[in-house]
């Protein structure tokens, strides 16, 4: 049995691939809702697929219920999928590191997608349907010199999907890790190389694999999937 | 960009993976031959798909060399997409084991793997396009007891598609491992527990996500996937 | 060249394993440092090790500052070897879990591991000597149902212990984290089943192989050990 | 408990380590045989170690159980330690590998181990007491371009020790696999250069990790572990 989705939101939305999920879930028939720190800048993305917006500290609690209790009306019911895209890639010598920017980027990276995962489990649970999707980088899956904060988060990331997903799956809830390895795309950096063509990963093409997850047979689910550049060294 | 393919060989066919794989294939336009041990229980198959059969022993060098130089006219050429499905499939307590059984279910996991991606490789390279796909099991990536050979092999087969990822990817050809951590449905095994729905893998969605992975833009391949059932615990 | 290292902090004591790491790290002529929250219970085990007691939140960077330039003049100098022991063990369904006790969880497993992983590094690495061994468990590698929080600390602090090996063992500090795969013997708790000798972890097994960590030669250096009782099934 | 070994049989001498282990082993009082396709080479470190010495190509069922025959009355009964040091360090661009190279490379890496580890098995069970160590290599958990036939022997090796792992452990023989993941030291090939000592791994500070796994208490045995010198990216 393929499940059904009909309604999205993506949670640290700003970067090139949430602007694409949001095109292509639009494009697919989904309703979608984007939350940012700042959603100032996704005005034109809204305008052009729809999508609802709303501007959320995904580290807090009450403000993750409130994201969750403002989009629902909006969306016309609880969203079935939703993506935590949300990061604080933080990097420096361990020496060198505030203290207290560690604790907002490991907050972020991990904590949020724990309470977006809570809030998102809490709606799906009773109709036992849904599907949580979390971003994953390298750094999930690697730990780096130089990115202690980034390696732990992620990390944490990875842990907190993978228990999710042994413990929501048999309730019907398809809970999947994505791990970005490798740089997405971004126009505004420049073009890439000429001698080393999508050396560098369309988010278009990363949207296309979650929404290949979302379209898996249940008889068949996908826990964790990794992307790379077809030149990229790993 | 998103590769084209035309032709794919399946090997080690008989399965029901190998039948949804060669229907599902054969429905998006490509040509399709199949290669077995024993091809007398595929003509079925062959005339619902037009798949060309061939027989082979994946882990003889020279009958791995006849099956490509014969379904290369029979396909219209070279294939392009070449899955390797062949497994030996020996378990038993460690003392128990005849040695002869273990070595040719080693070569037939393993080695047979090899000889297939280097006649594969080696037609691929000069156009810099293809796809290498792997069928992997539970035993691919964890070593349960009583499971020697069939660890052995399935790890083995692991490390040698990780291997030809890295090394073919950059030359244009698509390297994936698939990890099957479940049981495959068989319908002549009686029907599904009622209890338990999609609690077995279906090879239609199997061969689904194998199709997928073809249709990966090269910016964003995945080299390993796993798939499982819902309730599956792991 | 094999390090040779003489005051050793162990914070997250009280559990059995610090016990057993003080008591041997002293028998092996190591001066001792012992940090917990709540130290009262830890006056036995200084009577006998000769330890150094300091209370501690591991989570407050004032608080793992204060320890450290507490400890420094008792131990007669910084220590080279730090052991982080602490961590936040909260279990339950995803939907039930309080996200306050999340948080503290989270931040007791992994946050105060980065906190005195920094207040360590930063003292050992002007002489490019010292030693830091995390303790994990079966959740720092497998995300089990019903323990997202513990999965979540855990892998955070596994990618914090992998991505410091990186950073700082080129810079002479070994960095290791060890995965205690079972449940650790506690006598308190009643004695062994009789028909399963050695099915629980003895903390002095465990402390033996902390040891084996530190007398390694630079040249064959472990990052990451697990261990397990010989019946366990994993 | 911790157990206690008398007779080392190591399988695939001449490196290096085979060297180190059979000088560390005698200095512990054990009795040790050394086998070898060629052991010629060998005679210094017999007469050195006192060692038992035996010609025996380890990918044949015949010459395992005549090498085994061969050592017990010299040893003064079977090994209750076996390591398997044997591989077949084959490398190449895929297209180039000779197949007949890659079987005899993936039989030595592999098979080899297979054959070596039931003959011990077979003698160890009645008493359930031993111990299998297995030599792996950075190959055994990454698979390198340029490596297929490496990566696939030292993959499938590991898998087999997993497997053993799971199922001899609970019948007390231990088995560990130990990833060397970097240049063994080899003064023949040269000293280490002056700005990077202690770059290559001492064999003999690899013996003594061997002699660590022989030394846990049941309670907590490690089925794993990898060595690296400490300035080795990885």
């Amino acid at each position: 049995m393929v499940p059904r989705y009909d309604r999205a939101l993506i949670v640290g939305s700003g970067s090139g691939l949430s602007a694409s999920l949001a095109r292509l879930f639009a494009a697919e028939g989904l309703r979608v809702g984007l939350a940012a720190r700042d959603v100032g800048k996704l005005a034109g993305l809204a305008a052009e697929t729809g999508a609802v917006l709303q501007a959320c500290d995904a580290s807090r609690p009450a403000a993750v219920e409130a994201l969750f209790a403002r989009v629902e009306p909006a969306l016309g019911g609880h969203p079935d999928v939703v993506v935590y895209n949300a990061s604080g890639r933080l990097r420096g010598a361990v020496a060198d590191l505030d203290p207290e920017a560690v604790r907002e980027a490991l907050l972020v990276s991990a904590y949020g997608g724990f309470l977006v995962a809570q809030a998102a489990a809490r709606r799906m649970l009773p109709a036992r349907h849904g599907a949580l999707l979390f971003t994953g980088a390298s750094a999930s899956v690697k730990g780096f010199a130089g990115s202690a904060p980034f390696a732990m988060g992620k990390f944490g990331l990875r842990g907190l999907a993978e228990s999710l997903s042994r413990e929501l799956q048999p309730q019907g809830i398809h809970v999947a890790h994505v791990v970005i390895d490798g740089a997405i795309r971004n126009p505004a950096r420049g073009p890439e190389p000429a001698d080393a063509p999508d050396s560098t990963l369309d988010p278009d093409a990363i949207a296309r694999t979650y929404l290949d997850l979302l379209r898996q047979d249940r008889s068949a689910w996908t826990s964790e999937v990794a992307l790379r550049p077809w030149v990229e060294r790993f």
